[in-house]
């Protein structure tokens, strides 16, 4: 209808109609994929191969590309070398440095990754659900591979490997687009990688790296009937931007801030565990808590330890005024909506009382993100109101917000969360 | 880093954090969600009641609906005969004059749809997967509603029905942005709706409508934090601009270039079937056939024969050499890459010869948009071949492609395809 003509006048018509062969515009003139030109035939290929790859195949691969990197340290540790003295002159902070570092130790541990993702059970052709109609036809939903996989990502060379591990695992082609830091050292990973799926029988382009200049990653966004799906791993601003601008459907990745909500009917020893465990075992990861709520009912007797082990583990606390009405420690700062909104990714914490279950429940709905949340009870009603009232990806009881992850789960190995 | 900072200075900074009372820009100032704004609020509160309404309520809610457009008809039809002197005044096409009608037969067909919804399986609560951890951990995957979906739709009045009715069934508020063309039409459906919602002890803001103007669609696609899910349901530049400019995840329905594929084992007798029925049955959808290949082994038994009952049906053929070659009815026109690319939507169909399986599945993987793909063979290898090489929705065994849809499968209704 003539309202919904929204598109641009100013933006070129896309690549959209899926075709091998690099589609055509409106016009007739070929439409090249901007910095992607020429990976996408041979990455639409590979992914018909790997697509039709047997577990087999693709496992060997990997146990390949494996052997194939602890082999090949030399020239990894070489091209590493070269990012990290250019990062090091460019006055990059020591932190993104260490992330930066590939050695043998690092090399080894990178292999054994793709080992154990060649030992997980094949997610390609899963039969999810069939049944057969009145009419004789049989119907099965088979799991699939998606076809092409981009990653856009930031200074972990080891994202590299990793990511193209779980892409090929699951019998797609993967772009990867690094960060320019590790321009020379995500070079030679692919190369490697490269080298290590022809020996294996698969095609070379199971894996191939995207040039890091500012254009290839919009480009990736743009590329509607090259890549099937884009996951942005890094930082909140490579995730806002690339959900906002691509074109191609996208895994949203990574915000959360978590809650851990103490009942009137917690048993306080496991909520203080729970508690302690949930912000302080790895602070800067997404599954940290970020707040902690408490019913009235049990304030009195919980506040004041939590915040003593609070203080003993180093975390500051954020509190409102009930919480810092029972605060001995002297050390508790108001709360605001900042705070109760932040992810601080950092030894804080944000602490509210509230006045029942429905409370807790407004709280996180109005901060949270909708990654993980907590609630610490021995009453089953409460237990259930919370699962169904909390929108969340994972919601927990008696459990820390810290379990939600792949591998504790026993799903295997992941980029992003896919739960 | 640096090379990412891709977003366009121009643009505005649109809501991100998903509070339920509006986020705040970076500078801490309110921000609306345009069009939205005065909708955004009732319906997150809309979606946390229907997520944890019981499907005893929600179906209630809905065969309420049903009986209410019954009771409401002159509304309905006084309405809708101002949208059709409007439209009929505007010089609108005798077709979307068709499609903007209601009177009370279709109320009824309206009112049938809702009931046969409410006697669906509740998806929400499904426990999909679960099982327990080495340390204790009980791990549950469950189905839960989607939150706010908004679905943006053309001419029919009777989507507004059909797409509230899904939505709130799965436990989700749904923000409808109609046509303008209807626009009097979908505000009485959804006031009727409205009424009918509180007097089943749902919000009335399960089901708003957006209103029509240039910019509110616009509004739909930036609303992040607000709608979960957008549903583009129309023609394809609709479908094709909601998918570039949206920041919410969009379900991408429709477009159909289906093949049916007689193989070198086909019985002919059943491809012919096959052919007619996908060709014929209803050109003027997604999951029709617009090309069919053959293998050269049995091109000279099966392409005369295909070409006849084309003819005889009214269907206009484009073939390649090797089918004019055994054309007798003198009707086939050339084809080129245009009619192989081209989903016809009407009595037209390309043809093609091909020397191998591996052929058809290349020309499918060229010219197909992955919805529907069928093979007609008793070999069963051939068979399995097919469905694992060809990347679609939907692949078929002697069965036509017209079978993909959500009731011929047993799934129940559908707005798009989720397959």
């Amino acid at each position: 209808m003539d309202e919904l003509a929204t598109r641009r006048a100013a933006e070129p018509v896309s690549p959209e109609d899926g075709r091998a062969d690099g589609p055509a515009t409106a016009n007739g003139a070929p439409e090249p994929w901007g910095a992607l030109g020429s990976l996408a035939e041979p990455a639409r290929r590979a992914a018909r191969a790997l697509a039709a790859a047997t577990s087999a195949v693709k496992d060997a691969a990997l146990r390949g590309w494996a052997d194939a990197l602890e082999a090949r340290v030399p020239e990894i540790v070489e091209a590493n070398t070269v990012d990290m003295d250019r990062a090091r002159a460019g006055g990059v902070s020591a932190a993104i440095l260490d992330r930066l570092l590939i050695d043998e130790p690092r090399t080894g541990q990178m292999a054994d990754g793709l080992r154990q993702v060649a030992a997980l059970k094949d997610p390609v052709g899963i039969v999810l659900d069939g049944w057969t109609l009145p009419n004789g036809l049989r119907v099965e939903k088979v799991r699939v591979p998606l076809g092409v996989v981009g990653v856009i990502y930031e200074g972990r060379p080891n994202v590299t490997v990793d990511a193209a591990g779980l892409g090929v695992k699951a019998g797609n082609a993967v772009l990867l687009r690094g960060s320019r830091v590790a321009e020379r050292s995500n070079a030679v990973l692919v190369r490697i990688l490269q080298d290590a799926s022809e020996a294996a029988g698969l095609p070379a382009a199971a894996v191939q790296s995207v040039p890091p200049t500012r254009e290839s990653a919009r480009d990736m966004m743009r590329a509607r009937g090259l890549i099937d799906l884009l996951i942005p791993r890094g930082g909140a601003d490579l995730i806002e931007t690339t959900v906002r601008e691509s074109h191609v459907p996208v895994i949203e990745t990574g915000v959360g801030n978590c809650h851990v909500y103490v009942d009137a009917a917690a048993n306080l020893g496991k909520a203080l565990a729970i508690l302690v465990n949930a912000k302080v075992q790895r602070p800067g990861v997404c599954n940290a808590a970020e707040t902690f709520l408490v019913h009235r009912t049990v304030a009195e007797a919980f506040v004041p330890r939590a915040l003593e082990a609070m203080a003993a583990n180093g975390v500051d606390v954020f509190g409102d005024e009930a919480v810092r009405a029972l605060d001995r420690t002297g050390r508790v700062e108001p709360a605001t909506d900042d705070e109760y909104g932040a992810e601080f990714l950092d030894l804080k914490i944000a602490a509210r009382v509230v006045g029942s279950l429905d409370e807790a429940i407004e709280h996180i709905s109005t901060f949270g993100t909708k990654h993980t949340e907590a609630i610490v009870t021995e009453d089953y009603d409460a237990a259930r109101r919370f699962v169904d009232g909390v929108d969340a990806a994972a919601v927990m009881v008696n459990a820390s917000t810290r379990f939600t992850d792949g591998g504790e789960f026993g799903m295997g190995a992941e980029v992003g969360i896919f739960i």
